[in-house]
């Protein structure tokens, strides 16, 4: 197995979306790690970015505050990158029904202004995109593995579903050495809890500390995948030092299902508050429900040897606990 | 079998990318049948748009010049609207590597301003998208059914994949009638002929009329399924008129796999002039070359009744007709 902390030392990298919920958790343990760490980050109202997200490490990254639809901004950004991590994304499956156009804007047209770049400038790069289960849509069969086949239920994963085609082909045509992740559904510190836009467990994070009623739509036995943010953060360092995963798509989840019905249950717990109730599925969200879903990790377990290690009462007690820590600036 | 010439009389039927090749031909045979029709080009330089192309109808069709990607003109030319065949598209899978980000544009952010259009002013319209054979990339079998996996090697058939999934999201979220074909090489009167980005048998096609050598790639052998244009007319206006197509993807090819060098051999026949090379691949062809292919479409002839009627000799024959014919326009 790769030695990721000797690996990342000094190393020149780019995160993408580093001000976001996944992207800030990476650059922090970079950072740790003794990479030299940049961040691009449009700070996209409503979307997870935030430079708080960063505190505690001021002054160890550098921190851009840009468009990726900015050509020569990718460029300079680009050149002498080592690893880049390309995060950045609009992650709101219903905003993009709302907003077809931004979706396919930040989602599409970034990415191929970033791989335009990277062709141009630094066609040695290794680059990590994260892709994500909305790729997959309803699950055809279960657990859903990398050659299941992609038919999304909204136009967000549409438009991740062409950005991960884009990078496989910038390998497969110019060498860019890519490796691409599907991702279950992360939380954890620094997820987006101010609306339930963006998934159902910051919401529920956010309504437990703040002793509300977490409403669970139909009658909670929906299966997700949820995956720790630290344990994808270790996915992704892997991804990017391994040579084996060039090339190559990787489903990054707990393997554990678990019911919708469970996490609230779970939060609550961990908060020692709130309390759950289970209501009709409104409209929109029923129209792109995909039913149970959970991903088969084998391949990342024999190609990398990753595995998620947090179990989910441990990982969601410790995002309640970094909720609270920080309730002012993310609560308030 | 649904009787196409009485469906289409006296109908509003909106045909995008109409001055092209496969529109063109499309719209006239429209107007014979006594539909009001509207198309839409941007007459996109280098694309294949021509207002020559309806040379002869001139006054039976209402020639709009105007960008999809216009949202208010979008929505003036949907509103009462009855049938939309949208097919405006670059087509060049060589100039999509070359320019992914004018692809992008025309191929899913045009598409999305329509269907957008659609769902605001005439959620009930009947839309039929053309896909190509390009979504599939390299076959993994053959004959290729519609279940084969979506694996583009060029960005073109990315952005056809995802415009394809737009429509299909839009019926089954907002109920928008859609259909999706994927056409296999279509070939016949109308085709762009100038230069080679466009597919290789136009480029043939002029080649024969003007005595030159067809320089075939390689030894030749790689199979494709060409379809002549008037076949895939007659689906377009099946799929058009059917309820039994609404919600479905159809393959669209002639079932009979033809040689690349045979399809030259017999165009210097037709042509009674020219001659025949092999020549070895290109490296930015053979890069995204896909081998062999062709398409089962044992479905659009169960479900439509639908079937490839013109061999092979024959298009080609009157191809190489329409082209001597028209050659001051097309070969000047």
């Amino acid at each position: 197995m790769t030695d990721v902390a000797s690996y990342y030392a000094g190393r020149r990298v780019l995160v993408t979306g580093g001000l976001g919920f996944i992207g800030s958790n990476l650059a922090l343990r970079l950072a740790e790690l003794g990479a030299r760490v940049t961040v691009l980050d449009c700070l996209l109202p409503g979307q997870g970015g935030d430079l708080y997200n960063l505190h505690g490490a001021e002054g160890q990254i550098d921190v851009r505050i840009g468009d990726m639809r900015d050509a020569g901004l990718c460029r300079q950004l680009a050149e002498g990158q080592e690893v880049v991590f390309n995060l950045a994304a609009r992650t709101s499956h219903v905003g993009s029904l709302q907003a077809p156009l931004d979706d396919l804007e930040m989602n599409c047209r970034a990415h191929l202004c970033l791989l335009e770049a990277l062709r141009a400038c630094s066609p040695g790069t290794r680059v990590v995109y994260t892709g994500s289960r909305s790729q997959y849509g309803r699950a055809r069969y279960l657990p859903v593995d990398e050659e299941h086949p992609q038919c999304p239920t909204d136009i967000n994963g549409v438009h991740k579903a062409a950005a991960e085609a884009y990078h496989l082909l910038y390998w497969r045509l110019y060498g860019l050495r890519a490796t691409c992740l599907r991702l279950g559904n992360v939380y954890g510190p620094r997820m987006p809890v101010r609306d339930h836009r963006h998934g159902f467990v910051g919401w529920f994070v956010r309504l437990a500390i703040e002793g509300g009623t977490l409403r669970v739509y139909g009658d909670g036995s929906q299966k997700r995948d949820l995956v720790y943010v630290d344990d994808v953060v270790d996915a992704l360092l892997l991804a990017g030092a391994s040579p084996a995963a060039e090339g190559q798509v990787f489903n990054v989840g707990s393997g554990q299902p678990v019911a919708v019905g469970e996490v609230a249950r779970l939060l609550v717990q961990a908060a020692g508050q709130g309390r759950v109730e289970m209501v009709p599925f409104p409209e929109e969200d029923a129209s792109i429900e995909v039913g149970d879903f959970y991903a088969d990790c084998r391949k990342i377990v024999s190609v990398l040897g990753w595995q998620a290690r947090t179990g989910l009462a441990e990982g969601l007690q410790r995002t309640v606990e970094f909720f609270r820590q920080h309730r002012q600036h993310y609560l308030s």
